[in-house]
């Protein structure tokens, strides 16, 4: 339940600021981390009540009452808690909640959210599930207003269709604070009605607009996205993306996910050209289960932007100050001072940052890396839950690629998966036909791809051929997960397999499975929308590590196999790729034959 | 006429960027003064259309067509348009209009007024009038609802009496930014519930608080104050109040105006403690005609700023992003960046700031020091121009001051004025009693002041004691504009003087003038609301310094008297004041006794 906000309690928190009421809990002896000054200051008390601050100053003794909570800091430092400016729950694979719980250990007291997974399964519905979900949370949780749904318009069908009447929408409800990700930046630079249209409803709403300009060109395109209105970009990898971003009048996210790297080569435009540190805010888009279980969340950000040079409070301003300002929340989060939620880290050393007490709207939620308070799972509707529908089961003979007619031999596309890279090759490769049917070759690492209509129960599959795998055993891996449209991607050896895994996802709701000879070797069930589990993180990141495991077992030795898998769809990434409408080329967005 | 908002011109920005659709106007061959990154950018351009700016970048020469004006900066500075965070038009004795038009010149483009002297004698009708007057400026005039009217409640009675229904009302009006300066500090802290309803409804609007805590107390009072949600301070004298403020969240707001030095002790914080500057903001909160003619406004205070060793991108940083920032309005003013408004200024130096081209909403408003666009003169309705209501002509009895019954002597409370010092002195003085009339005393420098009710016409004369303006000969000054209730006040050695020169002020709509010995010796004449001329600021300006001659001649050589005299009804600032209601004791804040 949300606490109060500030307007709202203010009389009480005067009361205690000036001592004629008590504090809920106290915190002495602290050193404030004082991001808007950029100081420490040593001998601090701080005295909470209703989740807010009320004081912060030399003593607040005159703030205690018989029930007030004191927490002897002891000299340790008091840190605001940390905001993660931009990510998406769903990477995890958990729910809200569960994600939630994970993070909070981590100091992490501020997310906001994209769930752009699962409005393109379950639309508006699911954003709200999310959203709803996101107001119950002990730490506070905003939603950014997923923009690109679907995000290749024409080259894909998806579960849902968004435009400005949708956008606006989800702006009015309590936790918006925004448009998410504007991905289509070609469509914004070319002046798409619809992109500017989502914009301006952000704009006029008074909320910020999330940017995603994933190109290294800093050229008339980037002015024309620039001037078409998003306030942020998380897309930049090199020092002169993020110069180029905060010159311009953007905040430049830097970005630490399980799988990007993007804060070390950008930072230099701080730490070796001097910017000014204010619009440079850190984010982690994207954090796997076992990111968040084994190496930390916005902590392991923080620690890792001290680590490149840059000063701790330059680099805790980034995660708190820099990210409320950057979603007009500067009264409300990002800072130990009175009005604002009590969110609050208290650790022994800065560079190092170990997160011993997390406090959150003025409640101890974790200790020492363990959550100490209850927060209990979330339950979704059985709407979210019965996403998979296929239509029919899956038989062997829905994955035959008949030759044309009287072929011996066939040259058909391919899709090359290209070791640690979303982009795709375009591969060509003579294969036989045996009985009509087009065949398999191991000895070329080409094996066979489908993608089965889940959204709508058309029954529709679409077949082709990837290579780069590496399986080398009868086998078919299966994920409901398949960005962004997240219809179901199997990829096989073996196409009874292919049937076994995608009816077995069906029956599980989603998720991820990998069969072989018939046998089913691990799954990761994701029964909401296809695409989180309602179990905790710990247990999600064992099951994908099993996943892992089993793959490699069937020949697959590719670092983040899985989500090479998982990108196979994704229609807005170079140079190939597959959708419900047929195989893509990403580089003309157009619909191609599979044969040549 | 405002131009179009970001999101309204966004698919012509784009076009212009891109390079499809010309601009307006393109600089070309600046340094870019860029206050995101603290860098300053050699060889750029900026294209501008539709009162924007739609690309910053090393070669605009795609944006040009055939009806495109080229500005040549030709190496000199593009700095942004100064802002002027918290200031009152009324000081400066003149409209919106003309204040616009005498400050253009020195390179202000956006101004956040506060019209609480207007609101005293006008109330909401007044705040209108000036808030709509600002739309129509060819600068951006947010304006800042007045949050005390009156000053002192309970003391005096002004013209109107402001709530949480007037303040809520106000702050739906599409240029209101925010609540003006919350002057009841000891009420915020008392937790009287109008003034938290008023900060909570700007809260609530999402709006800034703005806050005035006029006090060197920093201790539990101040606390209590910051916990009831002003968001800056304006009323810092010293490095500490400025650390302070800053620390507990609050922007510290470094004032520079006519008469307030508030700066060069403060910005010590920065250059001598290394706080971060981001959270100061530059001010000038009042400066009269003779400064804005003569010193210059906002670029006076940035010159300042840098002389006190401030980096000149720092001290421009306070007049521009920070102050945006602050107001919410960082995505339309404050940086010359895509999406803004076009607010540039072209100078030569950065240290000495001269002001060659001030482009205000994409056009040329100015060039070196003159207006070079036609700003039209203001209009205001004769309700507004007709506020000096006596009821009746007043007559040199109208000042006798009775005796005690058979009194030969008395001891009279004298209000004692402080050279250079807002407060006063609560004097005491034994005067003479002839005919039963207590006389004024040359020799102690004791004349008469009178308190004339002017809002409701009844007719009321309040008369006193005062000391130390010197007058040496038969004479009277008024004055209308009478911080904070704004009746009339009158100093005089003569009542002969005195009744004529409050009878002239009610001929002319009110003003300021001095008489001696029955002939008018200067005048400024303020027809609107008896506050504001509706001429030139160099008009007015000359006028008040003829004032200041006549005041000399009669014997006054106190510094800004008149602004002494103006404050004579401030029962707000210790010790002792004059009010519709009596004599006022600001110390124990109650009516006393003219006699004691």
């Amino acid at each position: 339940m949300p606490i109060p906000t500030w307007s709202d309690c203010a009389p009480l928190l005067v009361d205690v600021a000036m001592g004629r009421k008590a504090a809920d809990s106290v915190l002495r002896r602290g050193k404030w981390v004082n991001v808007h000054s950029g100081e420490i200051i040593d001998g601090i008390d701080v005295a909470i009540v209703s989740g807010r601050i009320a004081y912060v100053g030399a003593d607040a003794s005159h703030t205690i009452g018989e029930k007030t909570e004191i927490i002897d800091v002891n000299g340790r430092y008091m840190v605001p808690g940390l905001c993660d400016a931009h990510m998406h729950v769903e990477s995890g694979m958990v729910t809200v909640t569960e994600f939630c719980r994970a993070v909070i250990p981590h100091g992490t007291t501020s997310m906001f959210i994209d769930p752009h997974e699962i409005a393109n399964v379950l639309g508006l519905e699911g954003v709200r599930l999310m959203h709803d979900e996101a107001v119950d949370m002990p730490i506070n949780v905003q939603v950014q207003v997923p923009s690109c749904i679907p995000s290749a318009p024409g080259l894909e069908n998806a579960g849902a269709e968004f435009g400005v009447p949708e956008v606006t929408e989800a702006l009015t409800w309590p936790q918006s604070c925004g448009l998410g990700e504007m991905m289509n930046f070609p469509g914004v630079a070319m002046n798409d009605p619809k992109m500017l249209g989502e914009i301006g409803a952000t704009q006029k709403a008074g909320k910020t607009v999330g940017g995603h300009f994933a190109s290294p060109d800093l050229g008339l395109m980037f002015h024309g996205y620039v001037a078409g209105g998003p306030a942020d970009d998380h897309e930049g990898t090199r020092k002169e993306d993020a110069i180029a971003r905060v010159r311009q009048g953007m905040r430049s996210m830097l970005r630490l996910g399980s799988a990007w790297y993007d804060v070390a080569a950008q930072i230099k435009a701080i730490t070796e050209d001097g910017l000014d540190p204010r619009h440079f805010v850190l984010c982690t888009d994207d954090s796997h289960s076992g990111t968040l279980v084994n190496d930390g969340h916005m902590n392991r950000v923080v620690r890792h932007a001290i680590a490149q040079g840059l000063k701790p409070i330059t680099a805790i301003q980034m995660a708190t100050i820099n990210t409320a300002e950057h979603f007009g929340m500067e009264r409300d989060i990002g800072s130990i001072t009175p009005g604002r939620r009590a969110d609050i880290i208290i650790t022994s050393d800065l560079p190092s940052l170990p997160i011993e007490l997390v406090i959150a709207q003025g409640k101890l939620l974790a200790k020492d890396g363990t959550l100490v308070a209850d927060i209990p799972a979330a339950s979704y509707p059985d709407f979210a839950k019965n996403t998979i529908k296929l239509g029919k089961p899956l038989q062997a003979t829905d994955f035959d690629i008949k030759a044309p007619e009287g072929a011996n031999e066939v040259t058909a596309r391919v899709i090359g998966v290209i070791e640690n890279q979303a982009p795709t090759k375009a591969l060509e490769a003579a294969l036989s036909v045996k009985d009509g049917l087009v065949q398999m070759d191991d000895e070329k690492d080409v094996c066979q791809i489908a993608l089965v209509e889940r959204h709508k129960a058309t029954g529709g599959v679409v077949n082709g051929f990837v290579s780069g795998f590496g399986y080398n055993k009868p086998c078919a891996m299966a994920s409901t997960v398949a960005h962004d449209c997240h219809h179901m991607i199997i990829v096989g050896t073996s196409k009874q397999d292919m049937a076994l895994a995608a009816n077995h996802l069906a029956n599980v709701g989603g998720g991820i499975t990998i069969f072989s000879e018939g046998k089913e070797l691990a799954t990761v069930e994701l029964p909401i929308a296809g695409l989180m589990s309602d179990e905790r993180a710990e247990i999600v990141a064992e099951k994908a590590s099993n996943m892992v495991k089993a793959m490699q077992a069937c020949g697959c030795d590719l670092n983040n196999a899985y989500m090479q898998h998982s990108l196979l769809a994704l229609a807005v990434i170079p140079e190939i790729r597959i959708s419900d409408m047929g195989i893509i080329d990403v580089t003309r967005f157009e619909k191609v034959d599979l044969f040549l």
